[in-house]
This record gives structure tokens, C-alpha cells and sequence, in this order.
């Protein structure tokens, strides 16, 4: 290739769009698989929503999304601080999974739950962590002979990341058992807070009495540090309604 | 996401381009890892070549590709003929790893060998599948933590194709060792071929005589069909220079 490379451009088309439990990009835990609560669809767009076009799929459980960072900024870095290395070490960022990079292509290894092909092409996933509004470019399924790798090395992120502690506030509690998906909503109010959405710089201070809110499904969740000597754990203080959606 | 997704284009540039072992996309094993004899290396291009970009990929060992079938047409269909079916059943063209999709997006996960941060950033890959020259718009590294999913079902392609037994007619031998790299080059032939690159069509007529080329390397390789009862075996018949390159 000694044409010049930078004239080459490829436009790509989102063949759906994600409709998630996350509104907001704050607070999703940072790799697929975390938060198995958090409902998922991807609804397939014009002309791709053909349910010839999913033929098949069914046959499979995991599915590789690649879709689109169009939250983040178009400009990227070569360094990037990962939050596992508690946000003050920097690394490349072909090394790193951030969303601030070129091309700003996500990929993402989801469960597949069910197809609806009533009208167009929806498909239910478990564990995503898409931001509800994504852009999906495109669906492949999951090939465990060529592409499960246990023995790979991972170096800065060699394990699932620890978790935290949750505890529920009684007022929050009762605003929980009010509700039709008060299950649901627990679980997934426990798996993404359990991740520690806290910044990385934030989660050292040990005595900070900060209210932090996550927004998820139709709620903002208000939280806060509880520390009992080295042990932190997060306590949910409330659960608010939130309607821009 | 009410407003009309067809109006949305994302363009992408790609970081680098691939050389390899694979100047033409007839033969190449269907998925990453079948050839681990391939030489593959990741050029990347301007601006994306710093090596600030790769610090701290070195301590993983797997990464994720993600590329532009580029000599795939920008047609797609709904439905496709996997070559692991026999090429007569269909399924839908999400639920096949089929070039002829939209937005012509490849993902392969490699083995890194090496980097070469001395001019630019050059990556050293094993277990390639792709064709040189091809653009590459992504790289991440492989968690396998989240990744690594062994009971994953896997639909009509549940486990590694499997291999035809390969011979060397004395005359393509003869080539072989008068080459520096007869070992590897050999190794790569075995490999390739033991994948029967041929047509699926082709791969149920017992009786067929006809010579198959498919280049490698530097090197055209013509190779035919040998039956003996039901054994199917492929035959490497002679290896010619070919100066396209």
C-alpha cells in the first residue's frame, strides 16, 4: 500500500439503534457482561430490519456488536488513563478500550435473548452496556472454537474488576417495592453501582459525604460513600423519577 | 431515537494497513488462527503511528482487529451461503461472518508477536486472516475475562472446520528447498490448503482433475484434488514465482 492513506475513507450506516436501560453514558459498567439486569434491545433500521437477515441467529447465544461512540468527542489521544489503573496511569490507547479513540468504533460481546420479527427486526440482549441511542453498524455471531482465548494475556486488566458493596437507604427501599420492576430495577441498581461509577480520582477520598446520581432505566439514582474503617461501600439514598426521556 | 437513522453516516479513516502473506483474497482460511505460518504485519499510518498509541499493548497477548472488507462489493444481501453449509443452505447475512454485509466491517482476533516502534509503529501478527492491503480501523486488546466465552452456542459453525490431509508432488518439494524460507513457507502451504480453500461446490465432485492456484506469499501454488475411495486429499503440484507484487 503506497497510495496515500489518509485519502481512504469508508462511511459506515448504523443498521439499528440501542434501546437500553442507560441514558446516560455516566455510570455504565466499563465492559459488556457486568450488568446481566439491564434490559436490552436493538432495534434494526430500514433496510436492514429483514427478518431474512437474522436467519439463523437464533442458533447462537452471544453476539459481537461493533457500534459507535457518537457520544464521544471526534478528536482522540494517543494516551488514555483507564480507569482500572485508577485513572493517574496512562497507556496507549490501542491498548485500552476507551471511547476516546480513532474512529470511535465500540465492540461489544452481548448475550442474545430473543428475536421479534413481528414488525421489523428487534433483538433482546442481556448484558450490554450501550448507552440507549447507539448506533450499531454491525451484528456477527460469537465463534467459541476460534474465539474464546482463556489463556490470553490481558495486561492491565488480567480480572473481572472487584465490586463493591450496596446497601439501599430504607427511603429508597420504599420507593423500590412501589414500583411494577421493583426486581429488576434492584438487581440492576446493585450490579451497576457494586462496579464503582465513582471517577477514579474520587473513590480514594475516604471520607467524602458527596451525593453522586446515576440515571438508569427511568430513575436517577442518588447515592453516596459509606465507610466503616478501610471497608467503603455505596448506599443508595434515593430513587427519583426523571422524565426527559 | 425518533429522528430518522438513514440521514446518519459516521466516515472513518483507517490507522493502518496489513501486509501479508495473503496477496489475494482466494484461499485464505475462513477464520483468524487456522495458519499461524502467515506472516502478518500491521502498518500503521499517519497520525496513528506514534508509539505513545501502543504503550502497554506489549503485555497482552491477543488484540481485535477491526477492518474494512475492502475488496468486497458494497452490495449486500439479506441472506448468504456459508461455505461451512456446503454453499446450498442460506442464512441470514448477521448470523454469517459473510463479507457481503453492510458497512463491509471485519473483525479477526490475532496473536501479537511483536512491535516496532523504530519508524512509526509496525506490528507483528500471527494467525492473520487478512488480505494485504486491507485498512484497518481498530485495534483493542482482547480481555478474556469478558471475552472468553467457551459455552457460547455457536449455531451452524459449533467447532474448527475440519483439516484435508496435503502432499507435495516431488516437483513443487524441489521448489520448496531451494528457498530461504522453505520451512515457513511450507508450513503456510499445509495450512492453507489443509482448510480446502476450494469452491463449495467444487469440494463434492470426487472425480474432479482440474488445477487450483492460490497465491501465497510470493508464490503461486497449484494444487489438485487426489482420491483415494471416499479420502480426499489435495496434492501441491508445483509453486511459481508470480511478480504482481
Amino acid at each position: 500500500m503506497d497510495d496515500a492513506p489518509n485519502s481512504e475513507h469508508f462511511t459506515l450506516s448504523p443498521i439499528g439503534h440501542m434501546v437500553s436501560d442507560y441514558p446516560d453514558k455516566f455510570g455504565i459498567p466499563r465492559q459488556p457482561g457486568l450488568a446481566p439486569a439491564a434490559n436490552a434491545k436493538l432495534v434494526l433500521a430500514a433496510p436492514y430490519n429483514d427478518p431474512l437477515a437474522v436467519r439463523g441467529l437464533e442458533d447462537f447465544s452471544h453476539l459481537w456488536l461493533s457500534f459507535i461512540f457518537h457520544q464521544s468527542p471526534q478528536r482522540w489521544s494517543p494516551l488514555v488513563r483507564p480507569p482500572r489503573l485508577g485513572g493517574n496511569k496512562k497507556v496507549g490507547v490501542f491498548a485500552s478500550r476507551s471511547t476516546h479513540r480513532p474512529n470511535r468504533l465500540g465492540l461489544s460481546l452481548v448475550r442474545l435473548v430473543g428475536i421479534d420479527t413481528q414488525q421489523g427486526v428487534v433483538l433482546a440482549l442481556q448484558g450490554c452496556d450501550l448507552v440507549s441511542g447507539t448506533p450499531v453498524v454491525d451484528i456477527k455471531p460469537y465463534l467459541p472454537w476460534a474465539e474464546s482465548q482463556p489463556d490470553a494475556k490481558a495486561g492491565f486488566a488480567p480480572q473481572t474488576p472487584s465490586l463493591l458493596a450496596v446497601s439501599f437507604h430504607p427511603a429508597a427501599l420504599d420507593t423500590l417495592t412501589q414500583r411494577s420492576d421493583s426486581a429488576t430495577l434492584h438487581a440492576l441498581i446493585e450490579q451497576v453501582l457494586s462496579q464503582d461509577p465513582r471517577p477514579a480520582y474520587k473513590q480514594k477520598e475516604l471520607a467524602s459525604k458527596r451525593l453522586y446520581g446515576v440515571r438508569l432505566r427511568d430513575v436517577d439514582v442518588k447515592f453516596r460513600q459509606r465507610q466503616q474503617g478501610e471497608a467503603t461501600t455505596l448506599e443508595v439514598m434515593a430513587i427519583e423519577p426523571y422524565d426527559e426521556r
